[in-house]
């Protein structure tokens, strides 16, 4: 069996959060940021470290390849480095150097697989500078309109084409980053559970069933505006309590669709927001996620037909407007069955979930099968200064990722 | 009788507007701001122009003191210039600016009263930037406690001495803001009505029998921030579906409480507030208010425990703080008789009124009697953009002022 080193996996992980590192311990690495490039170079020398071939696409995604007995598709194997603002160490960089652990690890125990393998850190996975998440997958899938590429801004009016050049891409070439259908014979990402499942169940890993498929809306309710005093409760148009019930419906939906079926408020604005005016308008964001599109779709329309009735009857008006949308992907059933036999031999239960977050993977998908493995993260958390996964579980993660990648590259 | 000069007082309704006025046609005024100064400063110069003394107190309140024959306690009259975020152009300023003329008035034709008559303009009575309504009819009456006045923030962070400072007052001296008993003889307010009840009896001003009790809290819900997609529902600490529940409850409570009884969440934020995550907590403000001290106690208890409960129930933390509270008050009976005989001078009907919302009036009540006349107002609006009252209600409920000024003030 493989023998990965976690210890000198998790030292590499610490050594990654200085880049970007902040008083209380978070991390903020945007895209394309001298942070991450900084990161994104650490990781490229560690490669050439291992003995890969190390190259980077005109987007700045990095590559490090290690050869096979024959030609052929690789088999593609990474996340990202880039981090929310004040996020943490292990969402991105646990699954970039799980991959190149792994991949070392091979080299140094003299494996060579018949097909080649590549650890890819892809670019701007999170969407937290330029609106726009999933960058760096989104150019190799060839799913980005490279056309807005010098219009896309970030918010001080950075364009992204601007920022590839001072990260030393080519934006002029941006296109040549997408690859050929064929190229790549599968994608493994491992990744940090976003929420508690693992925990609770005890488990240091999971095998990723799928991706949920995100519909974002924003939703306004209108009233009228009056003194909170004088105005009696009957002559009201307040579209506060009209909010309030819609948000009640989102969570009674998502709780009735089923349990992957997922319904947030996480914004709410009452203008003009005084504790003696009623308010004039209530702003609401909607996130609705589900594996499968069908009962997200129901969802969503469950809460808008709610919505619209409530503002009908308490005499309000009221818009509901959809903002993105993402398809749900299945992984791919041939590469959690190598996962499920790989979980075998390191002997871990192959524990199935679905992810509720996005990934790189949902774009990659487009090129070849795709496949995930969670790592257990402390009280769920990501995001947040406060992730954490213990060198023990990390460990198991690389090892899994080993023994999949070591079966679909074949011997 | 008094010549009152409706279009000068209607000409300078309309000068204030600019102050703090919005591209929508509303203005924002907030109590100690740069608006709220220049709105101070220039009817002071008003004042100096009709020849009163003009002088400030130590928290900036505004006084214009027409002399009177002799020596005693002084009639006061006036209201306030600060308004709410996007309010309008007439709560506050009407009542300045009425009081304002029929003093002017008075001087203008040589009429000279027995007693003094003050024109006050009081600093932030709204309570939309500090948590704290009437501020300055409370240092007048004593009633603020002035130990706190390093310790309350505006929602920047920004103390009450620290904006006192900047407005030009000086908080060190806030004690002598109080007036000793005996100081005045009477308070009398004009003010525009909330609510749409002259309107549809079709009379261009009112007399006000009480304002109704205030109690302004606040509310926050800590739960959980975690990833909205990846979070499922059952494993969620989520504060916003429990402020929902807060929110309806608060509408059940003052409707099932009685005719009088008003009660509003007028302000709401989820922190962090994005889309994608899921709030680690919601702040809630709410104003509950009665004619009768204890029906509103009562509807306030209900609130609490309810809220105590769906926090527990939820798994939850929570708290609701007392932000400020005020006595329901009865206008003074002398003072309203002579209201009614100023207004068969005037030519309008006695019609007598409570106010839902509450007044400086409410704060002046400890220190002499109070009276108020209320103006029509259109569609009831107030403490919006489309706050209107006519040039010919604003100028009887002037020379309704007027008339009852001189006899409370003596020939």
């Amino acid at each position: 069996m493989l023998k990965v080193n976690a210890e000198r996996l998790n030292q590499r992980l610490a050594f990654l959060s200085q880049f970007g590192s902040r008083p209380d311990g978070g991390v903020t690495r945007y895209a394309l940021s001298a942070e991450e490039k900084a990161a994104t170079d650490t990781v490229a020398g560690w490669m050439a470290e291992a003995g890969l071939e190390v190259r980077r696409d005109a987007v700045g995604n990095l590559f490090g390849r290690l050869a096979g007995k024959r030609q052929g598709p690789a088999v593609l194997t990474g996340s990202h480095l880039d981090s929310v603002p004040n996020g943490g160490n292990y969402d991105g960089p646990a699954g970039v150097l799980c991959a190149l652990e792994a991949v070392a690890a091979m080299k140094e125990q003299g494996i060579v697989p018949a097909l080649p393998i590549e650890v890819v850190s892809f670019i701007g996975e999170e969407g937290s500078r330029f609106a726009w998440g999933l960058l760096g997958s989104s150019f190799l899938a060839g799913e980005f309109p490279v056309a807005q590429i010098g219009e896309l801004k970030d918010r001080s009016g950075v364009t992204l084409a601007d920022a590839l050049r001072s990260y030393g891409a080519n934006p002029e070439a941006a296109r040549t980053a997408k690859v050929e259908p064929g190229a790549y014979k599968a994608y493994v990402e491992v990744h940090i559970e976003q929420s508690g499942l693992l925990e609770a169940r005890g488990l240091p890993v999971g095998i990723v069933s799928g991706i949920a498929g995100m519909c974002q809306l924003t939703g306004v309710i209108r009233g009228r505006a009056e003194h909170a005093g004088a105005c009696p409760m009957e002559l009201r148009r307040d579209p506060m309590p009209a909010a309030a019930e819609v948000v009640l419906e989102v969570e009674r939906a998502a709780r009735e669709s089923g349990p992957s079926t997922r319904a947030t408020v996480g914004f709410v604005q009452a203008r003009p927001g005084a504790a003696n005016v009623i308010p004039e308008s209530v702003e609401l964001s909607f996130d609705i996620r589900d594996l499968d599109a069908e009962r997200r779709d129901a969802c969503v329309e469950r809460v808008s037909s709610y919505f619209r009735a409530v503002c009908e009857r308490r005499g309000l008006s009221g818009e509901m407007v959809l903002q993105h949308t993402s398809t749900p992907i299945r992984c791919d059933d041939g590469v959690v069955g190598v996962m499920r036999d790989a979980a075998a031999v390191v002997g871990v239960e192959p524990f199935e979930l679905a992810s509720g977050a996005v990934h790189d993977g949902a774009n990659v998908a487009a090129v070849c099968p795709v496949g995930m493995i969670f790592l257990r993260s402390r009280d769920g958390l990501s995001h947040a200064p406060g992730e954490f996964t213990s060198v023990e579980d990390v460990g198991v993660g690389c090892q899994l990722l080993g023994e999949t990648l070591v079966r679909l590259a074949g011997a």
